[in-house]
C-alpha cells in the first residue's frame, strides 16, 4: 500500500503487470485547464486506471449520466464489508467497459466511447460507517428557494458516467447497475445529461444559452482549491450537484440586453460587461458615468466572483438535461476541495441573484471523490484506516 | 403548384429565389438503401427542402425526438385552417433550423447539427378534416399482448427529429413546440431515442445486442412498399411507431445458443441462422438433419419474413431509449406505403414470437409523412382537395 500510494503520488508511468498495457498515473497533466470542455483531442481510449480519476480530469464529454445508490443498514462491520465489495465490482465493472475490450458486445472499444467516470461517497454514509474523508465532507445546508425533491437527491454512492455519445451511457449505466446489485446496493436515482459540441478548448452553452464554465481555475488554482487537501486525499475532491430547473422560454422572454444584464456577461460571445473577451476577469467594481456598476449589483457573475472568496474557484462541468418540455435545465456539476466553497456562492445566489425568477434547484447531492486506482488496486482503499 | 409538383416529381435542382443556396431535390439518391444507418457521410448539412422529407431519406442520425401534437376540435373550416398555420410554422422553424444559419444562438450550423425532420399527419384528424391522404392511412388494430398508454401514443401530428446530438434536438424540440404553440396545437407527447455510433453502410444494434434494420429494402423495393402509392402520394410514406419496452436483463440472461435460437441470427455477426454473412437471404425452409427448422418455427426473424407477404418490406430506422433503469427498450420506427403491412406482421409476432416475454408494446402511433416542401413551398400543400 505504501509503495503504491508513493508510486500515484509521483505520478509514475506504471506497467499494469504481465501482458497489461502501460498506463499513464500522471493525469495531473490532464488537470483543469481552462480548456476542460470541448471534443476529445484524439480517437483513444481514455485511461481509467491513475492517480485521480478520470471522470474529472479528462476533456468533458457531451453526455453523462449519474447513478446514485444506497447500501443497506445493517451493522457498521457489515456495511463496511458490503461497502468494500461494492467497491471492487465498480472498479472491475468500470476498469473493463472503458478499456478497448469492454466485453459486452454492445460496446465499441475505448476509443469510440471515451467512458470516464467517476465514484463518490456520501456525507451520510462517510459519517455512519466512519470512513477515512476529508473533514469538510458535510451535506449542503438548505438554501432560501430550494424545492428539493429527495428521491432525486443524495445518496450513498454516486457514480458519474461520461462519453462520447448516449447509447454508451446507457449500456454501461446497465452494467454499473447489475455490479451494484449484486454486490449489496441499491438504486436511488438516476440522471442524464448533456453537451452541445464544442470545439475543444471553448466552453459550452446551456439552454439560456450562456456560456457555462467560462471562469474554471487553472492548473495551479486548481491544485489548490479542487484537489485535497495533501495527503491521502491529495488526489481525491468533492463534487456538488444540483438539478436546476431553467424556465428557458421566461429568460428567452427578456430582450437580450437585460438578460446580459441579468448574467453580466453578454450571451453573444460570453465576454463579461466589464469586459471585451470571454475570459477577461470580470471587474466587479468598474462602474459607469452614472456611478452605477457596469456589472450590476444582482447580476449572476457578479455575486459568484471568486473576489468574494480569497479567490476560490470551483471547476464546473455541467450539463444540460430535457426530461421532458415542462422539465429542462442544468444538471450543475461541480468539483471542489471544500463543499463550503460552493455554500458561500450559493448563499449570496439564493438571496440577490437576478436569475433566481428563472431557477429552481429541484435536487442535490455531495459526494467526496475517490482518488482513482491503480492497476492493480479498487477504488476507495484510502477509506479503511 | 402543377409547375412545383412536375419540378418535385423530375427532381431538379432548384435556386430558392434570389440569394438562397442551390438545394437539391433529387433526394430520390438518398433513398432507402441497405446502408441507411450510419455515420453521415460528410460534415454538410442536409438539406431540408425536397422532394421527399430528409427524416426519411437521410443517412440515420444517431439521436432522434419526436413530438406529437393535438388540433382544437371546433368546426371542420376553422381546424382546416389552424393546420394550415401549424404546418406553415412548422415548415418555416424547421428548415431555418435545419439550415447553416439557424438563427437560434444555441445551433450551430447545420453541417454540425446534421438536423433532419419529418411531420406527419394522423389518421384520426385526416379523417376528421377529410385531407386528401393516402385511403390506406388508419389507426392499427389492437394486437394481442398491447399495453399501450393512451397519453404517449397516437395524436393529429407528428414531428420527427433526427441529429447528431442530443443537444440539438433539446434545443430544435423547443422551437417546434413554441412555433406549434403559438399556431393553435397543444403538445401531446414526446419521446427521445438514441443509437449506437455505427460506422456508414453497417447496422446498428438494439438494447438486446441484435442488429436492427438488416432487412431494409433496397431502393427499387422501396419504391414499391415504402413510398407511394403513385399520384399526389408518390413522395408520401406512412410511418409506424411503437415503444416496446424490453426486459434487457431476462434476455441476457438466457444462455447465448438460445438467444440466437429466439432470434433466428446470430447476435455477433447478425447472420441468420441458415446463413454465413448479414444480409444472406434468411432460408425458412432449411431444415436441421432431424427434420427441424434451422430458424425455428417461432423465431422472431421468421415470423417478420417478408416471404410471407409476397416479399413486402418496410423501412425500418428503429431507435432505442432509456427513460430509467426499469423503463428501456426500442422506439421501433417503420415506412412503409400501407400500414397493413406492419398489421400483418405483427399478428404473426403477437401470436407466436419467442421474443414476445421480453417484450412489451407500451405505445402507439401511425402518420402519413408527408411530401417535402419545395424551397417556396409548404409542407401538407397536398392535403386540400
Amino acid at each position: 500500500m505504501g509503495r503504491r500510494r508513493a508510486l500515484l503520488a509521483a505520478g509514475a508511468v506504471l506497467a499494469a503487470g504481465a501482458g497489461a498495457a502501460a498506463v499513464e498515473l500522471a493525469q495531473d497533466d490532464q488537470d483543469a485547464d481552462r480548456a476542460t470542455a470541448g471534443a476529445p483531442p484524439a480517437d483513444a481510449a481514455i485511461p481509467f486506471h491513475g492517480a485521480r480519476q478520470a471522470g474529472v480530469t479528462a476533456f468533458q464529454q457531451p453526455a453523462t449520466h449519474l447513478l446514485s445508490f444506497d447500501l443497506p443498514r445493517t451493522s457498521a462491520a457489515a456495511d463496511r464489508k458490503t461497502l468494500r465489495g461494492v467497491l471492487a465490482a465498480l472498479t472491475r465493472t468500470l476498469a473493463t467497459a472503458a478499456s478497448d475490450a469492454p466485453r459486452d458486445p454492445r460496446l465499441q472499444g475505448g476509443g469510440a466511447t471515451r467512458l470516464t467516470s467517476l465514484v463518490g461517497i456520501g456525507p451520510a454514509l462517510a459519517a455512519r460507517l466512519r470512513l477515512d474523508v476529508p473533514a469538510v465532507l458535510a451535506p449542503l445546508p438548505s438554501f432560501p428557494g430550494d424545492r428539493l425533491d429527495p428521491r432525486r437527491s443524495d445518496g450513498d454512492l454516486l457514480v458519474q458516467l461520461c462519453a462520447a455519445d448516449r447509447w454508451t451511457l446507457t449500456v454501461v449505466a446497465e452494467l454499473v447497475a447489475a455490479a451494484a446489485h449484486a454486490a449489496g446496493a441499491a438504486p436511488r436515482w438516476t440522471q442524464s445529461g448533456f453537451l452541445p459540441h464544442t470545439a475543444p478548448g471553448t466552453t459550452p452553452r446551456n439552454l439560456f444559452g450562456s456560456k457555462d464554465g467560462t471562469a474554471n481555475p487553472d492548473r495551479t488554482a486548481a491544485e489548490r482549491w479542487v484537489w485535497g487537501p495533501a495527503g491521502a486525499h491529495r488526489h481525491g475532491t468533492v463534487l456538488v450537484y444540483r438539478r436546476i430547473r431553467m424556465d428557458v422560454a421566461g429568460f428567452a422572454a427578456l430582450p437580450e440586453g437585460r438578460r446580459d444584464l441579468v448574467m453580466g456577461r453578454r450571451a453573444r460571445d460570453g465576454a463579461p460587461l466589464s469586459g471585451t473577451a470571454e475570459h477577461d476577469e470580470p471587474d466587479i467594481y468598474a462602474k459607469n458615468p452614472d456611478g452605477s456598476y457596469v456589472i450590476p449589483a444582482t447580476a449572476h457573475v457578479r455575486l459568484a466572483s471568486p473576489r468574494f472568496d480569497g479567490g476560490a474557484r470551483m471547476l464546473r462541468r455541467s450539463y444540460s438535461y430535457d426530461d421532458g418540455p415542462t422539465d429542462r435545465g442544468l444538471l450543475f456539476c461541480a468539483f471542489m476541495r471544500d463543499p463550503a466553497q460552493f455554500t458561500r456562492v450559493q448563499n449570496r445566489l439564493a438571496a440577490r441573484d437576478a436569475l433566481n425568477p428563472f431557477l429552481q434547484h429541484r435536487a442535490s447531492a455531495v459526494a467526496y471523490v475517490l482518488p482513482g486506482a491503480a492497476p492493480d488496486g479498487t477504488l476507495g482503499e484510502q477509506l479503511w484506516t
